[in-house]
């Protein structure tokens, strides 16, 4: 059995409840919206988000279970596939990786309005049922994912991040929406307000893990069906170039800023950066703080009584760092 | 004195104080963020929209007011910003009349999320401050804005709306902002639901108003810096054609179908059409019903004391029609 499939067993039942009640949370008067509605449930990933929401309500609570969890689930789903749809207009790529492409379809002008209806059909979820609480959590997750994302694009004009910066731009844009998953995971079966933060710290490790992850699979080769080099192209600047640049001489440094400034698109001397990154001990660096956080995510979990949950986050948190796609 | 000074008269002061509570709501720790914000409330527009929660505000509590005023007229600027940043990218038009563009100067990019992010800061500021009864009423507005445009996009593909679908159509793209403002202005000085209600109603004739006088100026050449026949270049279908489409012989109606359809970028030919639509009475007809909300709009104030207030609301109801802009 996949990984996945294993995780998912013991809230197997409620995943699949699940999926009919987001697609009702998006129902509209409007045919062309219940098209896109449509199209975008059949096109459905992993679940990781509605996953860690379940698991970490039914640990915190052992195996409780209520319709908030349910709508604190569709919350997010809500906001993320609204985040989704305006990245797409965002890259103008012309699909995900693993996703879909609205922008492909439809154009800018439907994504766009599509990605502010889901924000608002989430907002009224909540509001109609008084889900003050797990609004916030979802509310907190976007402007920290919009400010991460904006902070990324400034500092990338300038290359000049520092690994505080990197991490800081991480946990905004990736981070703070799995520590929303987790926080509305407890939230929603009535955690205490101190186990609702510990939980949002777990997802928080579990997000930079996540980041660093994608991050180094641009140096590695290692995901399916996609190049390295990416980031260099667009300039991005990640932990194992970050920390390279700390690591290496004026003169190496100056070569490699004026690769990234001005010859980002030779695939040549992309391919000549990122081995040596790779002769630096750039990635070695990066996957040890992966791990860190990998490890900082685990403890969290070790005082919680074992359980099916219990061990289901377990195999989540190791799948974020040995996953291949 | 210009009109709308002259309507701002009984508010002058708390509408210079919010000035600076509008930006403080936008602030960041992102430098990025905060040129952006400072850029928009630079261009400032006429600020139509506080004004009306302001004299609604007033009107209903007999002068009273409250930081949740305040506070409400932020939440509805938040959200209008960030529909008018994410309708740059939309329309990917350079300017907008008499507005901004944020496209032009930062691309899509940047405009798509800093529309989020404005929406993310107006969620916190409601719930950070209890305001759940008036993050509803934007959160309707927002719905009905999205499910409005998207509603117009697909309608005007087949070229087949109706007089009831027009009006379905302006309510929820245009109207229900307003109504959210005159609605929120009565809800933040405490106003029973009936009151509100009623106010929401005031608010969305006036809309419904607003936008036929906006779909009039494109037969009628009076709007200041705006050619005519850009609705028909984009193939919206407005009231005027609307009501000519539904009074003509089957022979025009074939000729001014093909027009939209096929000849849309021929100014020769859109010149014909709207000569066509001002012979065949689509102006008069389209007058008569604007000024029929225009006067549903007034009679709603009737009962009211006469005040200032209610006298700066009758002024900007007239406003809303006498326009040249």
């Amino acid at each position: 059995m996949k990984i996945v499939e294993q995780i998912k067993l013991p809230i197997k039942k409620e995943m699949e409840l699940f999926e009919d009640k987001f697609e009702d949370s998006m129902t509209s008067k409007v045919p062309l919206i219940n098209r896109i509605t449509h199209f975008i449930v059949r096109r459905k990933g992993k679940q990781m988000r509605p996953m860690f929401v379940f698991l970490v309500a039914k640990m915190v609570s052992d195996g409780n279970f209520s319709e908030r969890t349910y709508r604190g689930a569709s919350l997010i789903e809500l906001i993320h596939t609204g985040s989704l749809v305006h990245d797409d207009v965002v890259d103008d790529s012309n699909r995900r990786r693993g996703f879909f492409s609205l922008n492909a379809l439809w154009k800018n002008k439907i994504a766009v309005l599509f990605g502010d209806f889901l924000f608002s059909k989430s907002l009224l979820l909540s509001i109609d049922n008084d889900d003050f609480d797990l609004l916030k959590l979802i509310s907190i997750a976007l402007k920290e994912m919009t400010e991460g994302e904006l902070l990324q694009i400034e500092k990338a004009r300038k290359l000049d991040i520092t690994e505080d910066i990197y991490f800081e731009i991480i946990r905004q844009k990736t981070a703070t929406l799995i520590a929303a998953c987790t926080g509305i995971g407890a939230a929603s079966v009535g955690a205490e307000k101190e186990e609702i933060d510990l939980m949002r710290q777990f997802g928080q490790y579990i997000g930079i893990a996540f980041q660093i992850k994608d991050d180094l699979f641009d140096y590695t080769d290692a995901k399916i069906g996609k190049p390295t080099g990416i980031d260099i192209k667009e300039q991005k600047m990640t932990l194992p170039l970050i920390h390279t640049l700390n690591n290496c001489s004026e003169k190496d440094k100056k070569w490699i800023i004026n690769s990234v400034k001005n010859h980002n698109r030779n695939k040549k001397r992309v391919k000549e950066v990122i081995a040596f990154v790779k002769k630096n001990g750039g990635i070695e660096y990066t996957t040890t703080k992966m791990k860190e956080y990998q490890n900082k995510a685990l403890n969290i979990l070790n005082p919680y009584p074992d359980s099916e949950y219990k061990e289901s986050l377990i195999s989540m948190v190791n799948y974020v760092i040995d996953r291949k796609i």
